[in-house]
């Protein structure tokens, strides 16, 4: 992940807001290599899967022009959310740890769900750190 | 309108792409003081005001904590799109001009719709430049 | 703090990242109110205070065009860090609540510095939470 | 370039701003290919490229999830700026058309400058577009 001219603030380094672009990138691409493509999830269910909880740790600032590499994988998964990890690397430094928590919700009026089925089978694909 | 840092970028002015953020909200300013609320319109009739069209000049950068005044008026209005003049000062400097044309598009199947006459009315109230 | 059409997304609420550019906004306008101008202090001192851990809580989606409370203060504060507390409201909505700490920090090196008075000072005005 | 559902807004498609962060991207990818650092370039010589007028067109909109290719090219260059053609497809579709105007100045005092040689020569590398 390339790090964008727009992605960096006045003191040169990637603002800290940015970084939820790179773990959103990051869930999308995990969940495309698991099968499960969240963009139809949206569409055919009614049903979105927003953040409700978010810890992130910066240690070394990530700078214009960077290639970056997001690593994200579930560690805890449930009907009622799923929490998953992330750490963002450039070459061998950690730039940034997270969690990162999301529930299912409905488009039409907001409330919580419990988490499909195919949602849940796509974020404990072996091989991703669960 | 108080530049935050979120709105710069490394060359430590703000982003070129940041001026539509400033100028977006001086379009929803000056329906709003002519009686037209955007967001309810939206709701009640499934239509958009999407930008189609749009030049913008640089002149001056505006940098973090400035505090910019934002003049945005009508100059041109039709069925087909409404076009705003805008300009973004910091004190007498003119920093950004630009001109950017919206049209009306139903969200439901993103065809292009005849401007309602409550919105063009709004556009064509008298002391915005027109 | 109104939101702009630009801070939603295509669940049609404010993205998750979004809430920091609220944040850091309050906690700009708490050190002025307290007579600290951070913009002078970056331009003098070579310092500025980066995010260096964030814990944020989503329990209310904000919409486009809310007119949003941003409540800030210190709870904690020291050489090496200061803890803001965050709580966004919607009238008596609470919908995000958060913990961002910052460091102090040399543009030019990148090396963490111990926060210098007239920042703690600041911090720590009554009046706000501490 | 996929599109990330930070980019998109409440009328579930991509904000117009976000094209900016295309376009830009597209430019750092064009001279990179050509052989020039940008990155390099503002360091070494304490100049950069603002955008200097932009003129879009919005054909068609695009949204969440969707594969982009963006095309750039240089129309024209000189000593006092170049513009850059860009044309966003998805697919066979054309969804925006753009012409953006950089210019060169300096970090320390923002006075403009001519555009270096190897800049110029970046820009004019055959194979795209001239």
């Amino acid at each position: 992940m390339r790090v964008a001219y727009a992605d960096t603030d006045r003191a040169q380094v990637v603002h800290h807001a940015t970084y939820f672009r790179f773990l959103e990138a990051a869930r999308m691409e995990l969940w495309r290599e698991n099968g499960f493509d969240y963009n139809a999830f949206e569409q055919t269910t009614g049903l979105g899967l927003p953040v409700v909880e978010a810890r992130l740790r910066y240690r070394i600032a990530a700078r214009f022009d960077d290639l970056l590499e997001v690593e994200t994988w579930v560690s805890r998964a449930s009907r009622a959310s799923v929490w998953f990890e992330g750490i963002v690397r450039r070459g061998n430094d950690v730039l940034n740890e997270s969690s990162v928590r999301v529930a299912c919700a409905s488009f039409t009026d907001g409330t919580i769900r419990k988490i499909p089925d195919q949602l849940l089978d796509a974020c404990l694909e072996p091989g991703h750190g669960i």
